[in-house]
């Protein structure tokens, strides 16, 4: 008996079959005792032709116009989740991020989610109504509809569940829960029980893609559990919860790979204060992203820099500093798209001290080189050639057991 | 130079080429000076799909989901409308019921305007915007999304027209006019260039399906002009307006016909006062709407009740009826569905005596019988035999002639 918010992701709600399916679900939830709120993104493929149209009529549409469009999806998704379950016999009425009171900034199409209104949602659930929110979307000061950005409707669920407060919100997606790794590449990954909103954190940085960064950031804030589990099962997924409530306590808890970067270097800089500040205000100012940055020692007065950009900016990145570098004179500027990065992440690592050497002598014994090397508080990462991705990923999910059930204490 | 609101139903916006010719004339009228609001219905098809899938969810979906669901497609007509004239080069915003404020009560799917703002609409037209506003929904006092029911865009337009107001109320649509009568059974019918708005009702009541009863009252209410027009050509249309402003002053303007009725007969009840309440009473407990009613004169104590019910509800307006028999003990129940109802309309007949004899003679001549008869300050109404509907009308036509530009004075 308590307050569960749902989310259900496109996919779970792709067709009058699934809406049904997902229908079945919320009532279960309903009838054990609970009282339910659902969040729901749009059918799958909705947004998509959406956008077709959009830019059939006007490829540079600006972005209020498109939130107002693609909003659309989630208004057909939710009202007829609310009809199957009402056909299941139970009261349910759907609401809109403005109805609902998401309130938002104004930056259309990524806007953030700025305050939460839960009255209207405590007072249809009081009256013992199935309560179906429009996911993605919510509502600046001029009472425009914004949205939140692709998978932000893992974000909505979790800032609904914070407002009301619920004591679950589950996340329904095409995976059954939170891997030690991808199990498309490594067939011993193992899927994990609980893990703790900090390595999540990590671990959704670092490119693994079943939650949205700022539902984790929200969940983590208000203390909200999260259940990531499957919508075409019933197993138990993975809880993300807070450090304390993790038994686990796995030194490294997951691996995690992103093959969506690529390297830059400029060799032979003039080593003076400012040079990096004025090299990354020049790629900022393009709006690109830059992810690691190694500086090497100073040389005869010359140093180099790498780092790391999303490959889809690599082009223009390489582009800005050209231009740039006409004016301080670098020797050399080189670029490498066939990188990967590897991380370990885990919460174990603040007390143990040498899991990056672990994890430097694994790869090595493979032959894999170490291009750059970055860390945190729990994790670290490795850019490597492109190419050893998966076998690195393998290496490593061995070398820290994380297949087996153990806490994989080093030896 | 002036305001215009501009209307263009789901025909008119079913493509992205469409909507792109829609973009270009609301363009067009900018430039020659206007302040332009346009009011756009959803691209058709869309309501039709939507309604597809609630019936496939929930066969009996509640009224409010309904509301929430097909008010999606305006969403998408205006936000597509508004990336269109923004690509034309002119500024454009969308707007929602909700947003302009179009405040309606709360029967959902067939709710009626109580007032609207026209505050936003005016600030984005000084502010050199085009605004693109949601037809055919609204907003109730509770915040929930509801529908004005089928045709329902052209109330909005007019409504917006009204609120700011507007000079002129242009509804586009896919006939160029209002025709003396329906071209596709008479090669003679005319087009109107002008018709009082009390004509306009008569026609639009008696089945010439151009306008939304409801936008034409409210135009009436707030004498505002209103122009129908095609939105595929550049001609003139028929202007509808206040009778002073009607220079033809026709006795008879137009011709109408309705095949949607049925004729019922109750023989020899007993006539006494309170039959008749009680008979209406039971059909109107099954939401039926009759339409004309005739008693004959009593004979011995005993009346026959004639009336007319929209074909669709007959086998349920009979059902009512023996139900009700058994307590009243009527001689018998008798049903035609095979009639028609043709109908003359002009502001012209409150000065002309003969004008219901000329049509009865008309008719007279074809051996048409008259079953029915009702009439109106400035219309006439028969039922007839279904057969003879499309000869009738051109008879009438013919009989006032309507074909030529005259005023149709009896000779």
């Amino acid at each position: 008996m308590g307050v569960v918010v749902q989310k259900y992701g496109g996919t779970s709600v792709g067709s009058v079959e699934r809406i049904k399916n997902v229908a079945r679900r919320v009532v279960e939830t309903r009838r054990q005792g609970n009282q339910v709120v659902v969040v729901v993104s749009a059918m799958s493929g909705e947004t998509d032709r959406l956008i077709t149209l959009a830019n059939e009529i006007n490829p540079r549409h600006n972005r209020r116009e498109h939130d107002m469009l693609v909003s659309s999806g989630e208004q057909v998704s939710i009202s007829l989740l609310a009809m199957a379950i009402e056909g299941l016999g139970e009261k349910a009425v759907s609401l809109l991020g403005s109805q609902v009171s998401i309130k938002t900034d104004s930056d259309h199409s990524r806007a953030r989610i700025t305050e939460i209104g839960g009255e209207r949602i405590r007072r249809a659930l009081a009256d013992d109504y199935i309560v179906v929110v429009a996911g993605f979307q919510g509502v600046n000061e001029a009472g425009d509809i914004t949205t939140l950005g692709r998978g932000g409707s893992d974000t909505s669920a979790v800032a609904v569940a914070a407002a009301l407060p619920a004591d679950v919100c589950e996340i329904y997606t095409d995976v059954d829960g939170i891997y030690t790794t991808d199990p498309n590449i490594c067939d011993k990954a193992r899927k994990l029980e609980r893990i703790s909103y900090e390595e999540m954190l990590e671990l959704a940085s670092l490119g693994a893609k079943v939650l949205q960064i700022r539902s984790v950031e929200f969940a983590k804030k208000y203390g909200i559990p999260l259940h990531v589990r499957s919508s075409f099962s019933d197993s138990q997924g993975t809880i993300v919860c807070r450090e304390e409530e993790c038994m686990e306590k796995a030194i490294v808890s997951g691996v995690a790979y992103s093959k969506s970067d690529a390297k830059i270097t400029i060799c032979g800089i003039p080593d003076r204060p400012g040079i990096a500040a004025s090299i990354f205000t020049a790629i900022a100012d393009q709006g690109i992203v830059v992810d690691m940055i190694i500086q090497n020692i100073s040389d005869e007065g010359l140093t180099d820099l790498t780092f790391t950009v999303p490959k889809l900016d690599y082009d223009q990145a390489l582009e800005a500093l050209e231009k740039f570098n006409r004016e301080v004179g670098a020797r050399q500027i080189v670029g490498d798209r066939n990188i990967a990065k590897v991380s370990i992440v885990g919460i174990g690592m603040r007390t143990h001290a040498n899991v990056a050497s672990r994890m430097f002598q694994a790869l090595a014994r493979e032959n894999i080189n170490i291009m750059m090397i970055s860390t945190s508080e729990i994790k670290v990462s490795c850019v490597i050639e492109e190419k050893y991705t998966e076998l690195a990923v393998r290496v490593l999910h061995d070398e820290f057991d994380l297949a087996g059930e153990g806490t994989n204490e080093d030896d």
